[in-house]
């Protein structure tokens, strides 16, 4: 050993707790502060068809009944409500049914017995989903994962976990703690969404410029398919390459293509320090400059890059009594640290901001490694959606541009709406991983405003800016219609083939992802 | 700002160099120092049959030429020969023609071509395959991507890379550079293989255990489909879930699904520091130990971790005069790190040493983060393979295991072949990713022990144990018979209907991947 031995700092501060963090989005152009009831989905889109499936008899109730017993199917209208309504409470379903199975069997039995009989399913996870996907457009059969909720393997040396497809997102991670492990995933629904869910919509959340995307987190899947064959690619291996990746058919397919059973996933060692910087900033420009040098110094410990312009910090502050510790900038950014060794981050973090001051790329700022205060400057990024809604209807759109894009659209939305009842625009998100959260606060709920005019706009504007128009929510049953914004007619086609092989009676999840001929 | 601010240490060493690594596995059960001509497959698999495909005629070539030109169209049987040989020497296919496009509309034109015309297509990219996919088996057309070479975009602020599938991984690497950016996977194939290659093996590499696999860097890629279609994927949007994420389709697929013609990768930042620890240990517990410790210790700045058992090191020194800076020990493990800081790095691995050698882990050790020591130090890792050879012909499995089955079936196979001609049996591998390169030696070539013997044994055990029989190199020609040992009936009955759905007329690479019926 031909050099110097270092203890490690007694201060490293392990298990240090993660944030809670609401990351909420209400849904795309919809006001969702009304109390009254939800309009049934039919209703809302009376140009929706049902497709042609079967009725519910009561036979089939009776089928279910024997075959998961009487109190994990639910008939009564009271029971059966919740699970027909989504979590922003914007399409509501009239299932007469809910079944609850417990085991993979179980729910290859129900997936058989559905196909032959030609009852349509909607598998329903913690239903926290923006996009209309897991609730039924009409009656379809509720298929609710929520009972296949067992950690079935973490293995700490591996850094892997396997589990079934219902269980919380949150109680994973806790679990995973005591290994000193973590999710690779956070979003702000995490106490409700399953793991099932988060693959089936291929969720993103806040960490996904450290931790990656799903695709590359899901070491394996068991799925059932529409016809009731289990799949079983249930691999805790790192490096497989046995024939065609199928688990990635199931990643992003919002239950198009198969009920998701279980799933492993390879979790990375939970980090020992957490720091967190809020700045202020004069011109989008200086965002950029931030977020690249980031990159550079904070490298291998960035773990959460969010920026937020003026008038939705000030919403914030305005509606909602928070305060800013600095003072008033048209930009504001705020970069997270997670990493192994306490006094290494810090260091790093303040030659990061050293050198972004020097540049004069950031005009003020605070920092923090205390948890308490660190919860403070979360709120001021992750209630602005709540802090918008006080100033009447909110138009949201959830996308991803190329990086230099990310904030283009905004004055040119601005510029757009002047003189309507939605002049105020606002954008904030994800600069990190290029997805902006686009807000136009509105008067009073104008639909044809957001049909004629918004809708058409952003849509093509990300279109032509080779953007996405759903960059975490997925398509699910309310952006149907807009996918070929984001897909070439050739892939939607063979999209359309793949769902035709793999469900040929369109049993899954009908109405959902892909567009009508 | 209520945090002291510290300079950066001007010691940081920004690019340092990466070193050259050779990886190189000869294939499976294949000796590979002979020097005779290779044996054509057909002769060598005589039960294999040719597919009912179209001969190629005067008027095919002469389409091909109004297509591409003379000079692209390759006829001549010398010029041909080097591309119907695979880089061990082991397959050897008999096609009279190599098609050389330099665009989409190009690929996109042959294989509308060929699939009317019902010629079979083996496309090639730098034939550094290890299982014979690159070849052909037959008379199939080879299409070589070595013209579609071109670097499209490389955007330094979000960190992607758009190139044509032809470019070969070392030139993107270097272009990256000058941007502080890495290719996220780096192989001893690396002056050779192109990122087209890469893609359609999933090729894993020496980083995989901190960049992740090609399913999470790679963003998007643009393939044409058998029938010509092209499917415009190529998206660099780190989120994107609008519709079923297809292109992980062709990532893994090995040239069966379509033709990978471009493609946009994620793109690390570039690290500014390397370390090397090279340590003796006495146990495989041990070896597991190391590898908990290192990854608790060392988290987000590993970047490698490689076991070997003694049998290897030793043939190593006494096979190439290589010399070992430690004592002998039943078992060693290199350690390398890549970070942003020099100092933050290699206090790390000094607290991770020192914590290792308290515990008794690690006996022995030297550490370095000097290129040229640290090239000598790859060397002990690297040169295996080649030292092994010189003692006789070699059987290799590439396989995967969970980390603690790892070493597990060496000393059962040293016991089952005790009396035989093939009595030494070594480890060593990717601990980091459960990938075992497993290696026996023999006197002499003897095929019935590989068939009966060796061959059930290793992959019924790898089965046994939850593990792949594949773990890099995919099945190609020459593993589709044993398909069955990793893949349930189920996943494989689903991989031949998304084949026929793909490439009704089976025209793309035949005979590989998929086992006959
Ligand atoms: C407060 C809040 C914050 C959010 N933040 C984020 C965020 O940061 N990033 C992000 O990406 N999303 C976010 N979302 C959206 C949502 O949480 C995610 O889409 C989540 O992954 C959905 O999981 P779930 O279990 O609730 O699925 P559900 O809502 O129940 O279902 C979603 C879709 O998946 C299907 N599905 C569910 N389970 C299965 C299964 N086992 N097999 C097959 N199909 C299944 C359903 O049919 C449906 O199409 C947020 C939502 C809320 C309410
Ligand atoms: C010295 C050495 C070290 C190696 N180390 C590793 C390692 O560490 N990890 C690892 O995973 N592999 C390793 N390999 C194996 C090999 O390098 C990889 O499989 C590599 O990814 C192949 O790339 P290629 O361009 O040479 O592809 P080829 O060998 O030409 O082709 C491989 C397969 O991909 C298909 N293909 C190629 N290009 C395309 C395209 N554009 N579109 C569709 N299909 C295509 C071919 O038909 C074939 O089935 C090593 C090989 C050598 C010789």
């Amino acid at each position: 050993m031909n050099k110097a031995i270092i203890r490690l700092k007694n201060s490293l501060n392990r298990g240090t707790q993660s944030l809670f963090r609401c990351d909420f989005h209400t849904s795309d152009a919809i006001n969702q502060h009304l109390e009254e009831k939800v309009i049934l989905t039919k209703d809302r889109y009376p140009n929706m068809k049902r497709g042609k499936f079967a009725e519910l008899q009561g036979s089939h109730i009776q089928h279910f009944i024997n075959l998961l017993g009487p109190t994990r199917v639910l008939t009564d209208p009271n029971d059966v409500e919740p699970y027909n309504i989504d979590w922003i409470k914007v399409v509501r379903g009239y299932s007469g049914i809910v079944l609850k199975p417990k085991t993979t069997q179980e729910v290859s039995e129900i997936l058989k017995f559905c196909n032959s009989e030609r009852l349509a399913v909607c598998t329903q996870g913690g239903n926290t989903g923006l996009v209309g996907g897991s609730v039924p457009v009409f009656d379809e059969v509720i298929l609710s994962m929520s009972l296949m909720n067992k950690v079935i393997d973490i293995n700490p040396l591996s850094g892997t976990l396997i589990c079934e497809a219902g269980c919380v997102l949150e109680n994973l991670d806790s679990a995973l703690e005591e290994h000193n492990l973590m999710m690779p995933l956070d979003l702000g629904a995490k106490g409700s969404c399953h793991i099932g869910g988060n693959i089936s919509t291929n969720a993103g959340g806040l960490r996904l410029i450290r931790y990656g995307s799903l695709h590359g987190s899901v070491l394996g899947v068991e799925a059932v398919l529409a016809n009731g064959d289990v799949m079983d690619v249930l691999n805790v291996l790192k490096k497989d390459n046995t024939g065609y990746h199928l688990r990635h058919l199931f990643i992003g397919s919002e239950g198009t293509l198969g009920v998701v059973t279980k799933a492993s996933i390879h979790c990375p060692p939970r980090p020992k320090a957490l720091n967190l910087a809020f700045l202020g900033t004069d011109s989008f420009k200086n965002v950029l400059n931030i977020l690249q040098l980031a990159k550079s110094c904070l490298s291998e410990i960035l773990s959460s890059c969010e920026m937020i312009d003026d008038p939705s910090i000030s919403a914030v502050i305005r509606n909602l009594g928070v305060n800013s510790p600095i003072g008033q900038f048209p930009f504001y950014v705020l970069i997270e640290t997670s990493g192994s060794h306490t006094a290494h981050d810090e260091e790093k973090l303040n030659a990061f901001l050293e050198k972004a001051m020097a540049e004069s790329y950031v005009l003020d700022g605070t920092v923090t490694n205390e948890p308490s205060r660190m919860q403070v400057l979360w709120q001021l990024r992750e209630r602005i959606a709540e802090a918008l809604l006080k100033d009447g209807p909110v138009y949201k759109y959830d996308v991803s541009l190329p990086v230099e894009h990310f904030y283009g659209i905004v004055p040119l939305l601005q510029e757009k709406l002047r003189g309507t009842s939605a002049e105020i625009v606002t954008g904030y998100g994800h600069i990190g991983d290029g997805n902006v959260h686009l807000n136009i606060t509105s008067k009073f709920y104008d639909q044809d405003l957001v049909h004629d005019v918004i809708e058409p706009f952003v849509f093509k504007w990300v279109a032509d800016h080779n953007g996405s128009i759903s960059a975490e929510h997925g398509i699910g049953f309310k952006k149907t219609e807009f996918l070929h914004y984001s897909k070439k007619p050739g892939a939607i086609a063979l999209m359309k083939q793949m769902k035709t092989l793999m469900d040929p009676n369109g049993i899954l999840n009908p109405y959902k992802v892909l567009p009508e001929d």
